[in-house]
């Protein structure tokens, strides 16, 4: 079987303050940088050779992947980083607690904004210092594709161009491909993969940095999915990113 | 001007131990991760914005590299890693302690192998665990060119093509180009670069860490190199690598 992982990044600063991060440039924690050693050492252990590896243009993502292929002895592969696996952008609500704008704005809001397929955020100004247009990482991309907000369908629509066009190829040619990259860019290729529906899809949480493998017949057709590690501890990690928009 | 920042990995554990290491894919000791967080703060202090990196398969380079460029906060450029970037391959020495070669065949017979341009150590065995033909890294290299032992000549042979078709023709694309290796694949690119002589390269010892700076004119003409930091302590690093193969 050829196998695809997805693996969301370790916990950064900003999941630990529960705060909106979007595209914005944030570090991994301590316990980020512990729970990808954990994932490398889970993945080595399963007997996981990859061909090569996809993350995005945020250092959590990019550290993330260091640390893993490190730990399992694979520093030397080919690595690509893109923009299009970035996180959903969350507009206006980067840098903002996700406690404190529930308390303002309500659970209700504060799960539209997180889960709903179609609602976005308010955008970013033009001449606000967040927005990726004033960033030279993204001055090779055309401006109508560099969003200022996001609703998780547009982040599919940026998103799946590069899955189809370059990962999933990359299938053909390795038996094992490795994308670290974020909750919600992540959430939208499972749900193409799965065929989740809108509504479905904002129930579905994705813990950090547990390896999820998605297992292609030759023709690369999706078979099956599963997480590497106790299950019991998934399903509580799982449930504790469900209640990070909560006033708890 | 058009600038290539050549970087020689921070110390690795063989370093230290003074042993002939080659292919062989140790790790940096706590001092090269030092050191590499000083060469990553020297070049964004200098303010160094680099287009795309290059490194080798060898994980003292790669991990060097990603340091670098996180002290830089430039996580998000694009890396290849090429064979072709590799240290000299040492043949039979790989693993050896450098003194104590030198107190079995001599001072004179080690400078030989550490820096004659046309002599080889004894090449490996095809059977030799060590040999890279066993690696799967290396598995997409053709026999002919995957070497068992290399002279400086060989190894520039190996590194030159990769130079001229692939780093040189980025800088036409990108003002600046960061490319991390190791002291002999590095002193042969120099060599070409510089046209020092057969017999001059094997004076010349590059300190681990130490960003090495070449000016480029629009045309990718040479025009200068120098070190970015404190001139004395550069010279004697230099000192102490010349000193490395000597019983001392």
């Amino acid at each position: 079987m050829k196998k695809i992982v997805l693996l969301r990044h370790g916990e950064s600063v900003w999941n630990r303050e529960n705060r909106f991060t979007g595209w914005t440039d944030v570090d991994l924690s301590e316990k980020g940088v512990a729970e990808a050693v954990k994932a490398g050492e889970t993945l080595r252990k399963e007997g996981f050779r990859f061909g090569c590896a996809y993350t995005s243009y945020l250092k959590r993502a990019v550290k993330t992947l260091d640390v893993v292929l490190d730990k399992m002895d694979q520093d030397w592969i080919p690595v690509t980083k893109t923009w299009r696996l970035n996180e959903k952008h969350y507009g206006m609500l980067q840098g903002l607690n996700k406690r404190e704008t529930a308390e303002k704005y309500g659970d209700e809001q504060v799960h539209v904004w997180r889960r709903s397929y179609d609602v976005a955020p308010a955008p970013l100004a033009e001449d606000d210092p967040r927005n990726p247009r004033l960033d030279p990482r993204y001055a090779g991309i055309p401006d109508a594709e560099l969003p200022r907000t996001e609703s998780l369908r547009d982040t599919v629509a940026r998103t799946m161009p590069y899955w189809v066009c370059e990962i999933l190829p990359a299938l053909a040619r390795y038996d094992q491909v490795l994308v670290v990259a974020h909750g919600n860019s992540l959430r939208g290729i499972i749900k193409s993969l799965k065929g989740i529906s809108d509504e479905a899809i904002s129930e579905f949480n994705l813990p950090t940095a547990v390896p999820y493998v998605f297992e292609f017949d030759e023709g690369l057709g999706y078979v099956k999915d599963y997480f590497l590690g106790d299950p019991a501890e998934i399903a509580s990690l799982m449930e504790a990113v469900a209640n990070q928009g909560k006033r708890g």
